[in-house]
């Protein structure tokens, strides 16, 4: 099933998406919500990001491709990665988890926006897990039962930032750098989807989520065991190879095999920085 | 003035704390609560951490003493130290933001339990602020009036793993790593208070908040470039030197001169681990 979230005269509902109907939900599908009778067209309604984390969870170089960064020509992306696998190489291959700040979500179709105090601001097309239930180290079967279901994500990252900071929190928690959506889309194996990041409507990141170094079963679990993940968490599973810069008047599109595309203008920063 | 939260058999409560007597509130102070006239004793009540961040902000080395921790005795911390100035003098001494996961924070009095797969486990006395009104790009005058006040709070952090990391979030956000209160102190003046660490009743830690490298309005203000603090969010505004090990059984306090003090007990894991 498709879950939406979604802006209405009456404030924001959850519906379930059939076709070109939603079917309105009483309150959040992970919160027990249930239908309510209601029914409305989808055209010309604005989705929003479908979940409300109070976590948003990123996974650093989940990828062997994007590993592969570290040779590269991008310079500043092959320092990041390297660093970042100087320090993996000791910790045995454990997943790099950061946090993303929830305040940097936003829906599809809304605007990225590039701060005028980042240099570069790269894409990253990302397989996002929304969890429904409560989960403390859970077991595997636990975690089978605490996933809500799936849906993309854009790992919107300012390169000189993360370079300089050495923390990555700065760099991917600007305002709309977590775009998500379209939807939730609940029955999905996540083992083997096709992967595409367009920029423009060119796919420039291409991959299959069976090419995750860590599955997405067991970044959750391993996430869980360190943190209680709440219903509306979300996970980023991690980008392939092909990341690169966004400009204003760009659009990019996550397209994920099941799900379907998550698609966000860019824009200039119209504020002027300075204070 | 100084607001609590705490538990009672009908829910959680805040209130505002006047000698031993407890003037509950309606909600919580920075969204609009008013005294609903209910008075209690305040004996025998269990407060909770005065805040429901949706972001728990944190920033590196914002004591200069701290970072003469690189040259240090401790290698542990000595290294991590090290890595992150190198970041930092390229950076102009920018403040290194990281997020600690909202699921850590606890109250005073709350149990920090030492997970199993934490090889060392260490304490970080801080100065917190607490954000009362939403702030986005805010001047300076918008950051005086939406901070909400000050408490204590104690930035968990497993050394072990934020040197494997690389990122120093997993090692920051295990669940109770972010002890936080007694209670948030209204009127106050952050620039130079005292600030006192001490395991087991013995001074640790010992600084002055004038000390720090970036103060606490401009921490605040330059978070608030990035991503909009909303009501509730909080910023911890780093630690002097003297950080040093937890292990079972020791209890710690944060102690802050105009506010008071937070103390909280070391527990074992009593998690297996394995799943």
């Amino acid at each position: 099933m498709r879950f939406v979230r979604f802006d209405t005269d009456w404030g924001t509902c959850w519906g379930r998406l059939e076709g070109s109907q939603i079917h309105v939900l009483s309150q959040g599908p992970y919160l027990g919500g249930v239908e309510t009778g209601e029914v409305l067209s989808a055209s010309g309604i604005r989705l929003l990001a479908p979940c409300e984390p109070s976590k948003v969870l990123g996974v650093g170089l989940n990828y062997a491709d994007h590993r592969g960064d570290r040779r590269g020509s991008d310079s500043l992306v092959a320092g990041i990665v390297d660093r970042a696998l100087g320090h993996d190489r000791e910790s045995h291959r454990e997943p790099i988890l950061f946090l993303k700040a929830p305040s940097a979500v936003v829906g599809p179709g809304a605007a990225i926006v590039l701060p005028s105090n980042a240099q570069r601001v790269d894409y990253e097309a990302e397989l996002a897990v929304v969890i429904g239930h409560r989960l403390h180290r859970p077991t595997r079967q636990q975690v089978l039962e605490g996933i809500f279901g799936y849906t993309c994500a854009n790992d919107v990252s300012a390169r000189d930032l993360q370079e300089r900071d050495g923390q990555w929190m700065r760099a991917k928690s600007f305002d709309t750098f977590c775009p998500v959506g379209p939807w939730v889309e609940t029955e999905l194996d996540p083992s083997d989807l096709a992967l595409d990041g367009l920029l423009n409507g060119e796919v420039r990141q291409h991959a299959r989520t069976s090419h995750m170094l860590v599955g997405t079963l067991e970044l959750v679990r391993f996430a869980a065991q360190v943190m209680t993940l709440l219903p509306g968490d979300i996970l980023l599973t991690g980008t392939p190879t092909g990341v690169g810069v966004l400009r204003p008047g760009d659009h990019f599109t996550v397209r994920i095999e099941g799900i379907g595309e998550l698609q966000n203008a860019v824009e200039a920063d119209s504020h002027s920085g300075a204070v």
